[in-house]
């Protein structure tokens, strides 16, 4: 196959390299390109971006797409807003990854006391801003905001009974990401949330990669009494049902007094979003049966 | 980009034709194909067969992907167990189109009375029978079912106050079925059914064919008081969310009684199903803010 990718590549197509814990291999997904904007190597990864006819401006991180202009919105608002809504009320996030600056914005959106964001590769945040500032819009100036370049598995161990909320928006388990799906690193992640702390985790393609979700899933489980997978369409991925993993040691709240709380908050805050709402908060938490029983059993 | 869809075809991939409103056409999906297994003309459209890697046996018409072995229960259990689960007791079921039998499969799961089955073209029933087996399954043989091959606007003509439940399982509106969404249908559909009816649609995919979904939507409207769409993953559409739209002249109930009854009813019926559940019902037809406005607006 590589020589016919070569010709589509030849026409300005963008095609993704080969994913981890992939089901569907054998299919092919190309993305029109009008041009590259930006190519190189970091120490950590290959960082491309490219500008699209369907996406617009998309990142690409070691051959794979992390994120689109067109429809960023639906994953930073299912990696943030399910856990901010989890917390009664947050003050001190941790986002680990998040290079491109849309769940540091997303956290933003609310009255926090402050968000740390531990990136491990500087040039992710420097070039992002340069190509996709309308991901982040102007959350690297909020004096809320921290940013430290470095790695998320050190930075996370100085902290016990910290941090409100930890975010990790991280690329697919290879790569500098490699280890942060690790049942030791949960259990920092465990260990630097207070009482009531919730992690949010962007886990896979429930479609494509059942088996990624269900490791995370169950490594989860291992560590945090109450662990739910949410999912959503994001139509760049081409994956199909993708899924968001939020985790903690209170109780994930289902029950309609819980629903009625969220939605009087959410009405105060007064947050502008395009997909999270407090129906879709409950109603993503719901999986048909047959990835239910592939990531629970 | 012609050509190199050739070369990829030389090495066995199926690749779609274009589709009708489709707002994503700067993206090519590929399918990598074992074997083709029929391709033949009826008067009505090409018929194609191919067995792949990642979805077993696909029906494909006119180049478009229909089904495929291993996901057409999401479609026919979403496309079918929803408007079957709204009625409170269908006995006298219509399906326009649907010609692969797994519609008909699917309503036979149920103590129906009787099951109308209106297909135009007769060989894609006989080729399903034979290379589709796994998705009618026996249900051409059951004595419940009676197989029309014809025209379902004409058919449907004939019938006032008479369906339970009117499923339109037709493929887009192009070839055969291009004038299976006007308002004119529509309202046979309308008279067709009894005070209690339902009617269920395939209506295109939210993520790449919202103005589709909005036509149809639209239309419903017009005529029915209430109209739901719902949505779901197939993976082998490589559509991101689906909808499924269905309306009624009586109000779609999603209260909390409404909720405990339909489960009691499912329970009792012990059926055997993959991706529908009573929680999906209700969840399915909550859409994200983005393509609600999209839809209703």
């Amino acid at each position: 196959m590589k020589k016919n990718f070569w010709i589509f590549k030849k026409n300005q197509w963008f095609f993704e390299e080969e994913i981890p814990f992939d089901d569907y291999s054998e299919i092919v997904i190309g993305i029109k390109v009008k041009r590259r904007l930006y190519s190189g190597k970091s120490p950590y990864q290959k960082i491309e971006f490219f500008d699209t006819y369907s996406f617009g401006r998309i990142l690409v991180l070691d051959g794979i797409l992390q994120t689109s202009e067109k429809d960023e919105f639906t994953y930073h608002e299912m990696l943030c807003q399910i856990p901010m809504f989890y917390h009664p009320n947050p003050k001190k996030v941790l986002i680990i990854g998040g290079g491109d600056g849309g769940a540091l914005e997303e956290i933003l959106k609310h009255p926090i006391k402050k968000v740390w964001m531990v990136e491990i590769d500087k040039r992710v945040i420097q070039y992002c801003k340069k190509y996709l500032s309308s991901i982040s819009k102007r959350a690297f100036e909020d004096k809320r905001a921290e940013v430290i370049i470095g790695d998320g598995k050190k930075f996370i161990k100085k902290y016990k009974n910290f941090f409100d909320l930890i975010i990790l928006d991280l690329s697919d388990p290879l790569g500098p990401a490699k280890d942060l799906i690790s049942l030791k690193f949960y259990k920092d992640v465990k260990m630097a949330l207070k009482e009531k702390g919730v992690v949010s985790i962007q886990s896979g393609s429930l479609t494509c990669q059942p088996k990624l979700v269900a490791i995370i899933y169950k490594r989860m489980r291992k560590i945090f009494p109450h662990v739910k997978v949410h999912r959503a369409v994001i139509p760049s991925y081409q994956a199909g049902d993708y899924s968001f993993t939020v985790a903690s040691k209170l109780n994930l709240d289902y029950s309609l007094a819980a629903k009625k709380k969220l939605e009087k908050r959410f009405k105060k805050l007064n947050l502008n979003l395009q997909y999270w709402s407090p129906e879709i908060h409950f109603s993503s938490a719901i999986l048909p049966k047959y990835l239910k029983d592939e990531v629970e059993r």
